[in-house]
């Protein structure tokens, strides 16, 4: 049977042969990020590697920039030494990272010579397998970490950041696939980090991508399943032809996060496709993550139900209560439905980037600027820089009139070129600021971690002779839960969080007390 | 295009035309029967009606055996009073109730009498749509209910129980619809309480029952969202021609709810279906039933994952809690595994039900005595009515050697009739025990409330007049939930949770204060 011909037979006869479909596990990178505030420690990762190894999974996503930032934030862990004990416990499965394109894990551009360098140590380390996206979609900002992954002998898969927009169109997304293709890489992702990928939309942008690089292209789906809807747009782009889509093993699965790993499995039984899973290790997983859960109950997200706001703001939830607390900050949380109309204008000045890391966050803050002190009167510097195309193209063309009060407020010239290019050679600096610090070993890996986070990594360096710390605690130990905060919290008002003043009467004079629970 | 061709072109082309997907909406009944304990009052139904009525519904789904009951154990409300109010504020809207065929709304086979009165009464205060289904799909048990749905001039919808086992088979469900419709229904309903019915599945029995039966049949799908697959089985049963599905808004949605309203509506958007639901009135319901939602918390469910173990044990998580629950009670809560195995055996001896109430109750139950006290060494008096018959026909010949230990323990013999034929007219002993208890009005109605739950009536019938109770409360005013119950919130601080008791240190003295949040 022809690959094309399998969406239109699927339903009418008994499957013939069936086509694997294979899976990667996100939950010991992705899952836990977008669900537990990324604070797994790896302590509590181990017990569960070795059915994670042998469960048949593609790959195991396990490493990327909020892992590796918690890791030395909170965790007091090594993320360099997280990732060795993974290479050492799953010897049989690919370990996948998701990279940042030439910002690799951090928040700005690094030197090619840096990238390079940090792509050798990750594939050296145990990375077999580089998601590698851009926040605008600019090729120019992937291409050099794919060309760094592809001399390594690794996988380079090339993640296009999906969004909607007036601007972005099927056809230019498989534009987008044709060019990572060419440049290098082995497999193209859709990546969907807003949940906003419909069933629809699934198919005809899978199918596209087959249609125009050829069936052999290998195409994996990443949603997040925030809106509700993405575990059908996951059978659609299977059925359009989608080699291997991502999900999480339901104890860290739903709202803010993925797909459920077993949901996955069992929608797929009695159609033509299957995947490989061995479902006795599955359940045993299941069951170690629910027990692992509990634990960490205070960093849990609060949304476990579905946001289907989202496709008519097109701003994704984590957006959204990133604004509300900017503008309760500035006593101005009535003025939210201003912020929210305010939004699509700032995108469009910008050119219509994808609303994901960081420019969700640039564009919501100027949003929120613009309400507040009146439109364009002040501007983020991130905000200037993006205009100015420090972050790279856009796909619509920015503002005029706003790039020019961006260059009036900032001494920087607009730019065309790749924003790498304007980069000086940095790694003997950084080796240099690296080693300087206390506690650094001056190995290349330490280098590379003060070049990611050189506002934590000082701190790090200094406290990691005391060992891992594992945030998790026995739920008997925890504070109650709020009521009625749990589930549910979109209505308005909030959840009540610490550090919080109280005032509090206490023999008829009333204090103000600051207070955080033991 | 013919209806036969739609799933098969559905993702190729763009739609030439859209067919409209009617939605009932179930959150005045199922919804806060499957993840709010049934307790939802009137009183916050009340303001919704508008929106309901003005959404696009085809139906809303208001009344059942739970609401019933839980109106007049705990809110101290008059059903009927209830159904006559949403009559009065939804004059736009269907009306549905679930109806367990010759069962009504109780436990136990009523005579005819009592089912034409109950159908004729229930229609004249507000039903337009009556789906009827039996708990072992016995044809016999529906068919008088239908009859008398089909006197008043209502819709008559036919339901099939749902279930997997060896001798279930999609031919086999298609021969019920057939007799479903010899019957006089109006439409079929695939009714999957158990979240059993995976896309596939979904796919080739609605297509099955439209070849046989014809396209014009009408054929509407409900199912849980337990396991969590089966919005893509409502999506394959959309596309295999399926006319009108179920659904629940995201506020009282998954877990061991439904697929939320909001996800069925944008997952078709681009496909060639739609619903005609006003998206702004959904989201105004959306809103309301989020600020309703957290005053019943200690009601809520707090299963909110997904429980793919179903599909092996084909045991649905009501079920398996209340076997932990009989377990505990008798000391023995390590026994359960025994009790998880003992379940199929039990089921296969009874014919094999699909395994709903009564039936779940009936072989949970037994499965546990028979691991406690021996293979059937002691036996319900259900299980015993279950075995010789009174319940109707099961699909499979029951275990001979098991009808023979029934028979022994009770005085009652086999019986392979329909159990109603057994019954005498009632209706004029059931007015006669209704009028003499204290606060009957001497209505009809009182007296079929008092025909479906004569534990319960004479109580509310007593209190009736101290009008209905709201069990809802101000979340603040709540007890606090405990902790792994529910998921909390992620800002990584440790959420503050009310009311909490602190140690504050003041002036060097320590306090102990309990503080709520202004």
């Amino acid at each position: 049977m022809e690959e094309k011909d399998r969406a239109n037979v699927c339903h009418e006869r008994e499957p013939e042969m069936t086509k694997k479909i294979d899976i990667t596990e996100l939950i010991l990178r992705d899952a836990h990020q977008s669900v537990m505030a990324t604070r797994m420690s790896l302590e509590d990762m181990v017990p569960a590697c070795e059915d994670l190894d042998k469960a048949g999974y593609w790959s195991v996503e396990c490493w990327g920039g909020a892992t590796f930032d918690s890791c030395i934030r909170f965790l007091n862990e090594d993320p360099w030494e997280r990732l060795r004990t993974f290479r050492r416990l799953m010897p049989n499965t690919r370990l996948q990272m998701l990279l940042r394109g030439q910002n690799l894990l951090g928040y700005r551009h690094y030197e090619d010579g840096v990238v390079d360098r940090f792509v050798e140590k990750a594939a050296e380390t145990g990375i077999d397998v580089f998601r590698v996206f851009d926040a605008l979609n600019d090729i120019r900002n992937l291409e050099r970490a794919v060309a760094a992954v592809r001399r390594t002998g690794k996988h380079a898969q090339g993640a296009i950041s999906y969004t909607v927009s007036p601007l972005h169109t099927t056809g230019g997304f498989v534009d987008l696939a044709k060019k990572l293709l060419d440049r290098g890489c082995n497999s193209i992702c859709i990546k969907d980090m807003a949940a906003l990928l419909k069933p629809r939309a699934a198919y005809d942008l899978v199918r596209g991508i087959k249609d125009a690089c050829g069936e052999e292209t290998r195409v994996q789906v990443h949603v997040h399943a925030t809106t509700g809807v993405t575990l059908v747009s996951l059978m659609k782009a299977i059925e359009a032809g989608a080699d291997c889509v991502d999900a999480a093993l339901s104890p860290l699965s739903l709202g803010p996060g993925h797909n459920p790993t077993e949901s996955v499995v069992e929608m797929l039984q009695g159609t033509e496709f299957e995947t490989d899973l061995d479902k006795g290790r599955i359940l045993k997983l299941k069951q170690y993550f629910n027990t692992i859960r509990p634990r960490y109950q205070e960093f849990l997200s609060n949304i476990t139900g579905v946001e289907t706001e989202i496709f008519e703001s097109q701003i994704p939830g984590g957006m959204i209560s990133n604004m509300e607390s900017q503008l309760k900050q500035q006593k101005a949380g009535d003025r939210m439905a201003e912020v929210l109309a305010e939004v699509p204008k700032v995108r469009a000045d910008a050119g219509f980037p994808p609303l994901v890391t960081p420019s969700s966050q640039i564009v919501g803050t100027q949003a929120v600027f613009n309400v507040l002190m009146g439109k364009y009167k002040v501007l983020t510097g991130e905000f200037v820089d993006l205009m100015l195309g420090y972050y790279g193209e856009t796909i619509g063309p920015r503002n005029p009139e706003v790039i020019a009060i961006a260059a009036g407020k900032s001494t920087k010239e607009p730019v065309t070129c790749r924003p790498a290019d304007l980069l000086k050679p940095e790694w003997q600096e950084l080796r240099k600021a690296a080693l300087e610090l206390p506690g650094c070993n001056g190995s290349d890996e330490d280098v590379l971690t003060y070049a990611m986070f050189p506002q934590v990594a000082p701190k790090f360096f200094a406290t990691r002779d005391e060992g891992p710390k594992n945030l998790g605690k026995d739920p008997g130990a925890q504070p109650a839960a709020a009521p009625g905060a749990a589930p549910v919290v979109d209505n308005g008002k909030g959840p009540v969080r610490s550090p919080i003043t109280y005032n509090v009467k206490l023999k008829g004079i009333t204090h103000q007390v600051t207070v955080t629970p033991a």
